[in-house]
């Protein structure tokens, strides 16, 4: 079927055969990377934040396919952009949304946006206004490299290396562990992990102390989604507990929902819990597991390098399967 | 005409014909927007100041002709450049500008510069010597991204969209709007627009308070412009009375020269100006205009959402009129 | 002979021969510019440090081969990066130059590092190990483009351009010539310029105050080239007495290694110095010299506008040839 011109904000808001038919396609690719497909095509890249594989692998993926990207990136060579509808821009935005994402759409043929959230109030953070006002008012295909809420593209390419490497996914257990950081970080790698793994069937556990659940509204998704698919879904507050029979690993760090923007409280709770990291007797616990982390990640710190440099490890893979997934994504949007 | 190697500081320095030539080619690759005509070959933008618009539309121009444009920007992975000749470059500068262009030059083709004002000194700014400097050392042609003075790739931009949608330019009334705005901008747009506006036969009107009247120089131009051209000149110092029977209402904010560098004075005066905004009671003073302005654009500080989002709102197109013009442009005079 | 995934870290690690190879290639490069070697491959180019002559011209020479640089600055778009292996990364590095350079090997075909040192701690920070630590994690062949040492690609460029000027290298008077600058500046330039000069059998002499003289492990290493293609070196403390008879004058400042890190005593020091600058009086002593330097370079400090821009300068010349050599290094390396 064709994709031509979807937005992709949220795996959520695609059919599991519109998903499935990037897969399929990013393996196609993965053997024979390049062509012409997207000649003479742009892609706007609109960085509100740094990047380093996102950044790479779109690029890279628009030049195999004969077009290009352009990085733009906020508040380092681009103002600051307004994302309130009908406002008086009297502060500090020199432009509003509306106006950059229909000029992007004159000039090329499709918008990435990576928008993390500012961290300080989590009601007004879960709108993810900027990446919807892009997709709202472009009128090119507007891809979601990272907001507040959601991680399309990696999720898309963690599924793609589970099937490379479990072979299915089907009633596999997928073991999302909340890891130790020394920052409280955004959310949108976990909920995406969760939402893809539980969309392809598998059984789902988010492993976390108790006040680090994530937000309501994405865990009701992934128990539809666990409900819809015949797998299950668990929430365990202890890490080996949860680890047991493990397939998948994947780990991560997110800060508390529940003490979103005061950071301070919530660091005093978060250095208590510096044994949830992902060591080798941790990965003892488990299926043979294989390891997963979106990376960046903070080594012995997150995961021993013992974990994440041995066998196990997908990490890699992972990184590399944005490449893949993000062409094939490209390739089935921009024409 | 042959306009290879011409440099574009103003539309000043080029004849008539020679900007029409360049219009005639933009209009054509509108409609067939993609040649190999710069295939290897490269234009280094060099930007001292942040852009959106024009860095978008100079690297898709570049790539859509089969070239490449290579962003560098001042102060981000570069240092400053010293623009004085002759001077003991023991502050803060690394590398003269004369060094810089005649090593852009023996790399690329072309040089494009961003410079604004440094808002400070008027008189010592107005010489406009960063953009003169490229121009002067290096040996591939230099675009204008916008100086102190000109910011002539608009200005096309401008009279092209003019030419779509009027029609014809002469003797079509062309009211250059001074708007509100919290912080006192430089005068490259409205002086080019003025410049432009004239040279196409326009009359030309430019309503401003009092203490906000363009530099002399800029208005003895637009005047001789006018006369040559057959057209009217006017400056009115009352928005409303210059609004009557206009075509094209083409809004700007800019600060006072009279106040150059004494913004916190300018301020005062500045904020009793709120109601010089472009509001839908305004357009209908006029001979049912056209509403223009280069973008970025304070919504509801400089024009209402009635006006831009309105069906007259020429915005967009101008903004996508930057990509066909600099095509046009790069494909002249780099090769 | 094959230079396919050759690291090039110093010119020290490669062969002569290899080094005439890429250097035969060059030349061949300048004439024919273009071609499509370099089909579907990208370089990432990763700035720790700010750049201009480095990064225009390795981004022109991947697009004049038919292929993609991306440009990656750490601190601007991106984070730090942790060099210390085994390291407990609970500071302020986001990732690991493990992670980073493993996951750019999937996605592309080269890396080029720019890691200038911190200016802080000799001891450690010669042990180059970002630098190195790139080289042992990519599964691509590594570029340095300047780390706390070396600078290859300078000294390729340098020594293509003293071949095209005096015909030869062999027992040619090639004088490094330290100058007075208001910074302390890194000795990657001045240890590669004299490495490359003894290489290519040049009587090699560095003119430096006492206190300026290069860290031995350099000195070492230039002694033997000497030795091993019959030409001398020397190490003067006075200008005039050193510049007698220089076919070449390769002016470069750079600090103190026996102050280092202790900058504010090493001012004192320096700023007793500043007649140590090239003027027309110190060419006069030399026998008709040209006149070198890698730039950016502050006129009328270190050098005086009449020797810079006299008919005896090759700046221009010896910066062009960055873009040939580096191009031919590519070419070599990446197929």
């Amino acid at each position: 079927m064709s994709l031509k011109n979807k937005n992709l904000v949220s795996t959520q808001d695609w059919k599991k055969e519109e998903l499935d038919q990037v897969l399929d396609l990013a393996i196609k690719l993965k053997k024979k990377p390049f062509n012409k497909n997207l000649a003479n095509k742009t892609l706007f890249m609109v960085f509100f934040n740094p990047s380093l594989r996102t950044r790479s692998s779109f690029e890279t993926a628009m030049n195999q396919s004969g077009g290009h990207a352009v990085n733009l990136a906020i508040g380092q060579g681009m103002w600051k952009l307004e994302h309130q509808e009908g406002t008086v821009m009297n502060g500090e935005c020199a432009e509003h949304i509306k106006d950059a994402a229909k000029v992007l759409s004159r000039y090329g043929n499709a918008i990435g946006v990576r928008c993390f959230p500012e961290l300080k109030n989590w009601k007004k953070e879960k709108n993810d206004s900027i990446i919807k006002g892009f997709a709202k008012h472009a009128s090119t295909p507007v891809i979601n490299m990272e907001s507040t809420l959601y991680h399309p593209c990696q999720a898309l390419a963690d599924i793609m290396t589970v099937k490379e490497h479990l072979g299915k996914t089907k009633k596999k257990k997928f073991v999302l562990a909340w890891c130790y950081h020394p920052k409280a970080l955004p959310t949108a790698v976990p909920n995406s992990a969760a939402l893809i793994a539980s969309r392809y069937g598998m059984d789902t556990t988010i492993a976390c102390p108790k006040e680090f659940e994530l937000d309501p509204s994405i865990i009701k998704s992934v128990k539809e989604n666990c409900k819809l698919n015949g797998s299950k879904m668990e929430i365990v507050n202890d890490m080996d507990k949860a680890l047991k029979g493990a397939d998948i690993v994947y780990a991560k760090s997110w800060g508390s929902i529940n003490y979103y923007g005061n950071w301070d409280e919530e660091k005093i709770l978060r250095n208590k819990l510096k044994d949830w990291k992902i060591t080798k007797q941790k990965m003892q616990l488990t299926n043979n597991a294989k390891f997963m982390h979106c990376l960046p990640v903070r080594r012995n710190v997150v995961v021993d390098d013992a974990v994440i440099d041995s066998k196990n490890s997908l990490v890699y893979d992972e990184a590399e399967n944005r490449l893949h997934v993000q062409k094939a994504l490209l390739n089935s949007i921009m024409r």
